[in-house]
């Protein structure tokens, strides 16, 4: 990859050493671009006039996101965020209180709240000794045949990377009428995604993270088996009543994909994917994590660091706290050295920040476009502690 | 109102006649201007951090809104779209099946087809002789205690606009446990709106339409006592889990406005919201109904056409057939000639449209910036059918 390009296409290069791409990444020139262009053309058109003259673009931007994770269009909805997407993939599974889950002990805050609000009965599957999700017990569990199981690809809070695929065969084999969803939304456009080889029934993403589009973008990928599910609630686009005002379901993925969203957002979040896809998955994840290994190596021997990144792979986040300095007094001198990381909150992962008694923690996440200067500049913060 | 200024503000005009603002309106050059600014900053400074500097210019943008229908920032939430605006009201109200909830004849499909869905038994209250809702059927309804009422102020298929505050009236005086939902997506912006005047628990509105913001942008007013109910399901920021595992909800508006969202079309829609503060709401009103009641007058006397829109008051939709050519014949033909209307299924409205054998139709909805050039050019195409 060419360094200096991958920082001439990011406006924002130039003014902040961003870090915090597992929050929300700078957008490339080519993102941008797609989004000022939609909103031209909506200005000029009309909104729903410049939706039916983009319908191509539409398709083409939904076949350019599937491709990057192994499907195609027709298991594509564009969705507002990972969120939206989650929960349409759980209103499609007629779940309800007792009904048993499986889910990972690195699960994010947001994906457990609806399925406790519910009355859903969570289990959760320990990590291994390594620190990942355990699949020995994640294969225990399975042959008890629980209703779904929930795996996060790549953890939020700390650098920890579920192995999604050997959970697929799992379930293959053990108990295939249990639904698989995995969240991705830390995982596409960090490392390569395959909804083939990890046989799952729904994949959350979402556009802000590492595939660098705009806030306030998303999709969900649906299996064959999500494609014959009902969600609820059903929208104008998703379904509809028949004469004895009975729901319909659209057929097919539409019924996935809201009648409402940012189109320039969605075009922007494929324009990301192109721009990742070009690059190579498999060379940005060599250079993320070659840049994560840095950061963590050089922390793990910074007088009073603790890193909380474990697991066989960690990836893009690298999570940290001090012994005497709040991981908030720690963002803020980054943020006065120019640099941008994130504070990631006990809470947000409520299992596994009980079980391993987490403190608040600084996460920095850096992505290709950053370069050594700025990791370093960032050690420079932490040792000058 | 400044005609010429108005046509000035808004890029679109100079292309095309938009006769199509109950779909998408044309945006003007300070709301374009408000998403292009936040775009911006996010490039430069990055998401979370963008937001974070932000949050002074957000909190005036809810206060915006906020004024325009009444209230104070303390009861406005930006969401995703309408849809979701009524789903968080919907997931607030703790409904299900068998539960009796009332809508009006003029109810759209997206409100209506969730309640179907979760097995709520609806009543649909009819319309009086002049076409707008029955308030004395209304009346008896709410005397047997329904769980809930919910009426679109503005229909979305033909012009009718129902008499939400008489609504209001009647609930406080007869059902006060009944939670009064007002759809308000083709009102605000197009009419003047006032939740104190209204006193419903909810009001969803959306950007694009008559407020003349960008698409996918929305937002939920919730009354006192709705910032006491729970929404379901929640997400990261409207709720968290306590020590327990159990859910707790964010207090007050926060519990209705999620972590994820496109700020910068937000940020549009609250410019939009101040556009129209300063021209005025009842100036607008005057100003669209006014060229409404043009259309409607012409058509009606034209060979073979049947408006269909009725009540005491009508607003700024004016849906009508002819006898002999298909609507999206009809609005192929605008089209050609440089005019943008919209077609209407009949299945937009579940209730009227089989109750009054509605056929598909052709949707005008003029706003302020039209000139009666646009009117006049679209009444030509109908009278050389």
């Amino acid at each position: 990859m060419d360094a200096a390009r991958l920082r001439e296409d990011t406006p924002g290069c130039s003014g902040v050493a961003h870090l915090a791409n597992a929050g929300a990444a700078l957008q490339t020139i080519p993102v941008l671009a797609a989004v000022a262009d939609y909103q031209q053309r909506e200005s000029q058109l009309g909104g729903y006039e410049a939706f039916a003259a983009s319908s191509a673009d539409l398709a083409e931007a939904r076949a350019a996101v599937a491709r990057l994770i192994g499907t195609t269009a027709e298991h594509l909805a564009f969705n507002e965020s990972g969120t939206l997407a989650w929960w349409r993939a759980l209103g499609s599974m007629s779940l309800g209180a007792g009904d048993r889950v499986l889910a990972t002990q690195s699960e994010y805050l947001g994906t457990v709240l609806p399925l406790r609000q519910r009355g859903i009965d969570i289990e959760v599957l320990p990590d291994d000794a390594e620190g990942s999700l355990d699949l020995t017990a994640t294969a225990r569990a399975l042959r008890a045949g629980p209703r779904a199981i929930v795996v996060c690809h790549a953890a939020s809070h700390v650098g920890v990377v579920n192995d999604v695929e050997a959970v697929g065969a799992l379930v293959a084999e053990l108990s295939p009428d249990t639904w698989f969803v995995v969240d991705a939304c830390q995982s596409v456009g960090q490392m390569p995604v395959d909804v083939q080889a990890i046989r799952c029934d729904f994949l959350i993403g979402t556009g802000r993270k590492w595939l660098r589009g705009p806030r306030g973008s998303g999709f969900l990928y649906a299996g064959d088996r999500a494609l014959v599910a009902t969600p609820d609630p059903l929208d104008s686009n998703t379904g509809w009543l028949d004469e004895h005002g009975e729901p319909v379901v659209a057929p097919g993925i539409r019924r996935f994909e809201p009648w409402e969203l940012s189109w320039a957002a969605q075009l922007g979040l494929a324009a990301g994917a192109r721009y990742l896809a070009d690059l190579g998955p498999e060379a940005v994840y060599d250079g993320i994590a070659a840049r994560a290994e840095y950061l963590r190596s050089a922390l793990a021997t910074a007088p009073g660091v603790t890193v909380h990144d474990r697991g066989l792979a960690s990836g893009g986040i690298v999570s940290f706290s001090h012994d005497s300095v709040a991981a908030s007094k720690i963002v803020t001198a980054a943020r006065a050295a120019g640099i941008n990381v994130g504070v990631v909150a006990a809470t947000a992962a409520p299992f596994d920040g009980p079980v391993r008694a987490l403190p608040p923690m600084v996460r920095a996440s850096p992505h290709v476009y950053n370069d050594e200067t700025e990791l370093d500049s960032l050690l420079r913060v932490v040792s000058g502690l």
